[in-house]
């Protein structure tokens, strides 16, 4: 954060000097992921001439919906339809897929309402209110604790509040950490457990040019699905969605960007940047190649084992390019120097005032909890298959359940059950031979991490191979069995005590020092969190509070223009068209992800091929904001966020507006898709366009 | 080795009490690639009741040609036609082909003599000389050297070797270090360099099943190329060859292969295969993985850029099968394990012999060099792209040369001279895109495993991330030009510091470290030799010498029986047949690599299906011995060594014929096919079938 905020300190001090005039539009970054709580109201004002009222604001809050598994969304219509993307919506159609129905990859459309299918497993959120109890959550943490007392304190205090609101509302309660510790507020959603599928396009049409186009620009994709949220089996009523535009975005146009921004990491000191550059980044994107690499072998041995293994290699594809372009803007020189620039001048003014100079440490704690995470990097327990994850979490939930809710493991609190239920009893299908090979490689991996002859891998193995081993778990355990989950669940300890489930055994067998780790991990959490806090509390000081905390998946609003930018002396337009999409299909002689699906070309004559297809802005978003609604400043829906381009990838730590974009679907793209190709009228008539 | 030393104890053991009567070939092991002046011949005559005479034996090795970019091969005709496999072709077969005439992809057939193509860059050896020089090796390294001076004395006097034998023969002389240091051998080698292309299929021929299929059984592969040595510009005259059998391999019938494995690994101890297993191979794997990654993305951009990347693409993923193999295989505890008791009792038995216990300390000395090797693994410096290998050798050749040829660097010697050149003035294309993204990505690995920080990487990137500084240098070099090249070598020194080439400074740039790194790793090497010679030693006082070392890319000679295996409970014959393979076609959907070429469909009714495809034997074979001709008893080809199965890989450390097995293309389907589908006449006559 503390290049960005310096960089907007070098902004502020050109306006004092030019009063904003003339140039304003090329010295404003239109940076940031702001708080709907504190929406960088004067800032609009200055350089766009908008203020944005109560009821504006009120109003695109609840007509976002988050998608818990990753993603955003919006409310289209009165009727509870949701917007979001097809590769957000991926995982609920793979789940909804079988061998003969692959909608995943050949779409779906509901012809009415009663055809609409019930997701297994999907829960949204809508945010209905945000409120800020930092002091009531430091209260709690005593001068003196130590980092695991504060850890504790700390999670106990957060749980009392979450619980309390929860108990009171009715409403989701999630106490969120703010500036890396500097703030805490309460967020409140309505929950919809009842989501039903109701337009898909082809994967084709959807991830038009495949994994070389990802993150890429021009695009030409049709990256959106439709859901419909229902309450006591009818559609829910939903007040407050936004309208869909006559005309769609416009060159120049000023937009905004709501949704769930993941994570940014731009208050990470030097020396927490260097632990991600040359040691955390690199771990992972090892991790992701080795996935990677298993499933596209595992999908060699025929298409329904390349279905099994799709949605699990499309994430991991997507997050390999999204952790590659992180990596290589932190070993950009350039980069670096200047977050190191900025923290020196920080630091020196720190020190300088006798008011913040207790804050000053702060780097330093920050840069010694770095080094302990690089000596336990390699001791993790990643064993995250889908049945161990079932696994783990019963075993978990029995042990938690004995526990005062204050003490538990935040996933096991009360406030979140009703979300761990729906994913733990969800039907969604499980594949043993994808769960098999999955299994095995992370046990292998695991073998590397510790060293074969480790105690805990010895007792994995029983003296089997690491693949043999996954094999025997696998077709020995009864997990595949909703039912039988069920029974364990109620059954508590005992039934873990009593059962000969190998995968509970595993689970059992690995939570002592799968805790152990999470303790550890906590320790070091809180002293970065305490050591952040005094960072942020620096920043205010020194800055004032109208900046915006790193993402944490939770409601922000982001704005900027619709607009083109320079590339190798090029210059990228803002828009592309239809035609451009059949020329891309021609110039990559219509091969493999460069196939347009069979109902464009049917639909060729019917389409306007000057519409719009795709269009990117300067707004700040990151990975979670995916399926985020573009809208203008009447709350009309103008886009569909679906992607960021390359250079938008170092976003993660730095803000830049030069070329970095955000890249959406055309509203008027997903009208007429909906209209002249898919026939999909009654969607089309109930966004009143 | 010792594990398998130690089965070969029992068995003998068992010979003792059963006479070697009835149940033989269940009990004696077909392991061994044995030397050709030490051949096994009292195992051979005791198990197959043949034994190979003097004339028999070297006119196998004379027959055998050994490919330098890293296979086998053997002479078919006395006009030196060559037989190797398509894959071991490839490196070849990619550079003779160009955007237009992909023999790579499509094959190829020369009419007659003269359309025969020239590869750019290939050199061919024919072994006709073994000469033990062990004592005189020895004799240079004198009682209280240190490790750095006894590894500089030992490299001189295996300079001066070389070179007085290559003077006096004008052949290639090599001094080959054997059994881990226990043993030196002079090999000697009649050098081709003209070599030309007669005939390759398609690859969807040789490579059949792809990936998915590779190191598979049962297969249907028609992996084989046939090349000409020239001498003179006419075919050279090579009396010493293998004849084509009428019916090609039996089951049940004892076969040989001839070839150059390149490297097993079991003499390693304990200590030293838990370095590869949880250090060194991970190490690699982490790294092909991150090649076949960029290589698949690098061709998803056009046909023409895969085609660029693919023969590194398929090296890469044969080799990612290959290390799993092997991983996999010390990952199972009950091979380690095997390894870890039978050297228990070794030690046990040379501690309690006075006259062996100064050879006890061995084990200990290899087990310090691996801690110092997981120091040292993530410092090297390996930036081998094609321009910067030319560059470094450039660079290095020029300082080099300027010492006496006892010291200088192996690959620098003037007994390697003609080789470095047919390499360095290599007309073969090299594709600049290719290049970038390689060097780009080697940049930033070097990055993350020294740390961004690092003054060498701050050196190199020159402020540019790694991508902009790779660019930056494969457009700036002139390094694609050979006769630049010519000019720098000639101009030595003076020409390198006066050159602005970029990549020529980048090898300046890293050539001391490099040579720091090169000198620290002799010096462990030279510890593990010595304690390895050690090891050696224990084994022959206690096991007799009729053993053989590990593979060093030399001529060895495998035996063992065409014969199937078991497989979960289910019987796997040992040969297939040409209807298997269009079953197999249809049963994949001819999809992909599972489609046969058209020329096969094309040429369906005048084959024979009953002709076998391939076929498996015991014979003790790795990586290396790709290529290597299967002959019989009567010095008759009767196959084609291509692959192993899954269960043979982890035979770079330990021997099984329980399923472990060596797959071939059977000498009829070679044959029949030459014939019938590619109507190759020409070459069938040739071979006088």
């Amino acid at each position: 954060m503390k290049t960005t905020l310096t960089r907007r300190i070098i902004i502020l001090a050109v306006f004092l000097l030019t009063g904003c005039l003339g140039r304003v539009s090329d010295l404003c970054a239109d940076e940031g992921m702001w708080l709907f709580n504190n929406l960088p109201k004067d800032a609009l004002k200055k350089k766009y001439g908008f203020v944005p009222t109560e009821k504006w604001s009120e109003h695109v809050m609840k007509s976002c919906v988050r998608f818990n598994v990753g993603g955003s969304a919006s409310f289209v219509s009165s009727n509870g339809l949701v917007m979001t993307n097809h590769h957000v919506a991926s995982d609920t159609l793979y789940k909804l897929s079988t061998k003969e129905n692959n909608y995943a990859a050949d779409g779906f459309l509901a012809k009415n309402l009663e055809a609409e299918l019930k997701a297994p497993d999907l829960e949204l959120n809508q945010l209905v209110n945000i409120e800020d109890v930092t002091k009531r959550v430091n209260d709690a943490v005593k001068a003196g604790m130590s980092s695991s007392d504060a850890a504790a304190a700390r999670r106990a205090v957060i749980a009392t509040i979450e619980k309390e609101a929860g108990e009171k509302s009715g409403l989701r309660s999630d106490v969120v950490t703010l500036y890396g510790g500097g703030k805490y507020h309460l967020y409140q959603y309505k929950v919809y457990t009842d989501v039903r599928l109701v337009w898909a396009p082809e994967a084709a049409a959807a991830f038009f040019g495949g994994d070389a186009d990802n993150f890429e620009y021009p695009r030409f994709c049709l990256d959106v699905t439709m859901f419909r949220v229902y309450e006591d089996g009818q559609p829910a009523k939903t007040p407050h969605f936004f309208k869909w535009s006559k005309n769609g975005a416009d060159e120049e146009e000023l937009t905004f960007v709501a949704g769930n921004p993941g994570r940014t990491s731009r208050i990470l000191t030097h020396a927490a940047l260097r632990y991600q550059r040359d040691h955390r980044l690199p771990f992972v994107l090892d991790f992701i190649r080795r996935r990677e690499v298993l499933l596209q072998q595992f999908g060699l041995e025929s298409d329904e084992a390349k279905r099994r293994a799709q949605d699990n290699l499309f994430g991991i594809q997507n997050a390999r390019k999204a952790y590659l372009g992180k990596i290589q803007g932190l070993q950009d020189p350039s980069n670096m120097w200047a977050k190191l620039k900025s923290e020196k001048e920080m630091i020196a003014k720190v020190k300088a005032d006798p008011d913040l100079a207790n804050l000053a440490d702060a780097w330093e704690t920050i840069s010694s909890v770095q080094k302990k995470r690089i000596q336990s990097m390699k001791r993790g327990i990643s064993l995250r298959t889908k049945l161990f994850t079932i696994a783990q979490q019963i075993v978990q939930l029995a042990a938690e359940n004995e526990k005062p809710n204050a003490e538990r493991l935040p996933a096991y609190r009360d406030s979140a059950r009703a979300s761990l239920e729906q994913q733990l009893f969800s039907p969604a299908p499980i594949y043993p031979d994808l769960e098999q090979a999955i299994l095995g490689d992370l046990i292998g991996r695991m073998c590397e991490m510790r060293g074969a002859g480790d105690p805990l891998c010895r007792k994995i193995l029983k003296r089997l191979s690491p693949n043999d081993r996954a094999a025997a778990m696998v077709s020995g355990t009864k997990l595949m069995d909703v039912d039988f989950r069920k029974e364990l669940v109620k059954q508590g300890k005992s039934g873990i005590s009593m059962t000969n489930d190998p995968m509970i055994h595993l689970a059992v067998l690995v939570d002592e020092e799968v805790r152990k780790e999470m303790a550890a991990a906590d320790e070091l959490s809180e002293m970065e969190q305490q050591a952040y806090a005094k960072i942020a509390k620096a920043i205010f000081a020194t800055q004032g509070t109208s900046t915006y905390p790193d993402a944490t998946f939770t409601l922000r609003l982001a704005f900027g223009p619709v607009k083109g930018y320079m590339e190798n002396g090029k210059n990228i337009p803002a828009m592309t068209d239809l035609a451009g999409a059949f020329e891309h299909e021609k110039s990559h002689g219509a091969k493999g992800d460069y196939k347009l699906p069979a109902t464009y070309h049917a639909a060729k004559e019917a389409l306007d091929l000057k519409t719009p297809a795709n269009f990117v802005n300067t707004t700040d978003i990151i990975g979670g904001n995916s399926g985020s609604p573009v809208i203008n400043k009447e709350l009309e829906v103008v886009g569909l966020i679906f992607d960021g381009n390359i250079q938008s990838l170092t976003g993660d730590y730095f803000y830049s507006e030069k070329q970095a974009r955000s890249v959406s679907v055309h509203s008027n793209f997903i009208r007429d898709a909906m209209k002249y190709i898919y026939g999909a009228e009654r969607i089309v008539n109930e966004l009143g366009r």
